[in-house]
């Protein structure tokens, strides 16, 4: 099995994903809050690239049946019921609802990877089991991080690295498929042991910690504390 | 001094680069080609986005002091004179000549550097003195790795990193401006004592010695065995 990584989802075609299966990871915060909102009973988690395209949608479905989530430049937009806080997606808030999800560089990682055949949305709160799941389907993968402005982001580099190594413990025949996967396995290795520390010292762990958002960073952070896996049907995001 | 690095110039945007000096690096092969081309007396080094801006661009000049070099999926393309190995640019070869040079990942990152204050241009063979020169100019600097395919390489990201350790030895101020400068530098820290092993492990690496180009791979990796600066001047590149 071989294992590429991208670390924003620019620049990587529909070509890349074809006939592979996608593991998404945000983990500041859409991929950790759609663990803890489907963990905690909500029916669908709709991933949508603007703002408009999200109240469009909340206009066509049932308004009673529909949350809108999300956040621009971290705080939640005017309007929205939720923000990108996983603490906002309380079981009470969320069940048997649709979350219409516009994050900013989360929401376009998941759209890419619903290009792919199969694809699952993996945070360190659902590591071990996103991975497990990723290597029981049997086919290449392609990590997509969701990255920060367009670009580079550390925290779901070290989240994206961590997968790699789980994925190789449980096979060793599992090989990066490019430079940024070896390169994000060896930065996990060398991180492994501070990761809750460098998640915060990250250069988007500092802005939302400057926002107020400091619980999230160590929510976030907690390894396999929601061991679900959201999986993308047809456009998307559900517990099977 | 701030220092920010990008591994690819996708995503980048004119508003990033503005007031700043761009330290531009493809170090397989672009940067190190234009190092050697100038060092070895050609006049200037004109990079153009597309192939049809190159031979357009050649029709315009006059064809005798205009010499097509570049490259597309590695190799020469048809009716250039010149490829995109440094060997070719023999002072024989290109003194008094204008390249024009239409490189995949490194002609793009050129351009958006020459949207920058100022720019130059950055391999292992100029490190130390385009270190040196860019930060005599005072300003805040933003790195720009050319990639590979629109994505991340290893080997701009490693000289990206001893750029930014460079930096750091001779002014101690210098602070990075983004994650992914401290990455850089800190994977420049792992492989310090195995850069061109490293450089040749890299998918771009790899690739370019299946081409043939394994001479190419260790030329590019000897550190500071051009050391000329190549800078931005009205849409090319040329010494002072």
């Amino acid at each position: 099995m071989r294992v590429a990584l991208y670390f924003t989802p620019a620049g990587v075609d529909k070509s890349q994903v074809a006939g592979k299966t996608a593991v998404v990871i945000d983990v500041l915060r859409a991929t950790s809050v759609a663990a803890v909102a489907l963990a905690n009973g909500a029916k669908e988690i709709i991933p949508t690239a603007t703002l408009g395209d999200a109240t469009a949608l909340r206009q066509k479905l049932s308004h009673d049946s529909c949350l809108l989530g999300g956040e621009r430049e971290g705080t939640k937009v005017e309007g929205f019921d939720l923000g990108n806080s996983p603490f906002e997606y309380s079981r009470k808030v969320v069940t048997g609802k649709t979350i219409i999800l516009a994050s900013t560089n989360g929401s376009a990682a998941l759209l890419l990877g619903g290009e792919a055949d199969q694809s699952l949305a993996c945070a360190l709160v659902n590591l071990s089991a996103a991975a497990e799941k990723a290597l029981s389907l049997g086919q290449d993968l392609i990590l997509i991080c969701a990255g920060l402005k367009g670009g580079f982001s550390l925290e779901d580099t070290l989240c994206g690295g961590m997968v790699f190594a789980r994925l190789k413990e449980l096979d060793a025949a599992v090989q990066p498929d490019n430079d940024a996967a070896w390169v994000a396995h060896e930065l996990y290795q060398s991180h492994r042991d501070r990761l809750a520390q460098s998640i915060r010292q990250s250069e988007h762990g500092r802005y939302l910690e400057q926002l107020g958002f400091g619980e999230d960073l160590a929510f976030c952070a907690q390894q396999d504390s929601v061991p679900v896996v959201p999986r993308w049907q047809a456009g998307r995001m559900v517990l099977e």
